[in-house]
């Protein structure tokens, strides 16, 4: 594409830089942004620049911050025994926001995977292992990818914490609501099976609102 | 969705304000910002905030442009002889980007719309007028909307400019290069075959590499 101003090229060449959006999306929204007035431009602008800048990381639990401790670390409202243990601070906001969890969490920033270079040391897996002995974690429900390196970090996890009486959970898998049987790949077809429940599990599974 | 953090929320609602994002496409871009070096994200947020101050319209066709006259105003190798007359600046980069016209352009800011009170006074058609008067133009080329509000914008030019000696074409409506025939309209099929070329206008129609 050929712009008649440096400006909006090198505007539309950042926003290309983020994921998923190509130049003619990147095009679309520095057209809207111009119209837009200039007061909301820089709000946008700030809202970026202080969440880049001022963002922190929970030193208990790793997870996104605006303070020292976050606010569900700080929560006393919140299971102490329980910690769930996910890759990312995305997993977080997706069981957050089914309101269905009580505990803390424990963000790992990853799983292993030796063939990426990503071993124990470049997770948080020293600090899970601290926390769990100082504040005596009665469960750790993994909530970790089904994958081989999900499940290499869950066993490698295990195994740290062989020592002490931590029950080990990990969360469930089986055919998704409103997944259609026919779709679903062997595995998970097999243990959603293998693991099925009785009736009343089922029901009283999920909270009624 | 709930955030742990109030500096994430509020970068995810300023990213969700642009077209075409939501909410989880927004969080995904945050969450990128969030691991991309805070430098490069200093360069994103004054390349937008730069854009949108420091933005100016080209006086002479009102296109955008870094200066006080635009670089294709301003470029002694085009032919000063043909105006394309454009709804908007995002028409004069898709019609740039072809590198097939050498004249300049005028960018209307919209199209006449009387049920959206857009009338001539709210688009640079005075300007249009004074400027075909000033620097005697010898083709408006019309580049706009095939629809109702596009031909009756045609048309007021075109009344316009009456008493001049000004040669008044529109861009030719077609089935377009890869378009299947069957999933063509009606109305462009017929205007396809009504107007059909010679088949050595056909080749030499576009500019060989």
């Amino acid at each position: 594409m050929i712009f008649s101003s440096k400006l909006i090229e090198d505007a539309v060449q950042e926003f290309a830089k983020l994921p998923g959006i190509g130049k003619k999306t990147a095009l679309r929204m520095v057209l809207h942004l111009l119209k837009t007035d200039k007061g909301e431009v820089d709000g946008f602008t700030e809202a970026v620049a202080r969440m880049r800048h001022e963002i922190r990381f929970c030193s208990h639990c790793h997870n996104i911050s605006d303070k020292e401790v976050c606010d569900i670390c700080a929560n006393p409202g919140r299971n102490r025994g329980q910690l769930c243990v996910v890759e990312s601070i995305r997993d977080v906001i997706a069981i957050e926001s089914t309101q269905q969890y009580g505990g803390l969490y424990h963000v790992l920033g990853g799983i292993l995977s030796p063939l990426d270079g990503i071993g124990p040391e470049q997770l948080n897996i020293g600090t899970l292992n601290s926390r769990v002995r100082e504040t005596g974690v009665g469960e750790l429900i993994m909530a970790l990818s089904p994958t081989i390196e999900g499940d290499t970090t869950v066993y490698y996890i295990a195994r740290q914490v062989a020592d002490l009486p931590v029950n080990i959970t990990t969360i469930a898998r089986g055919i998704a609501f409103g997944g259609e049987l026919e779709y679903a790949d062997e595995m998970t077809l097999a243990r959603s099976i293998a693991r099925r429940l009785p009736i009343e599990n089922y029901v009283s599974g999920v909270k009624s609102n």
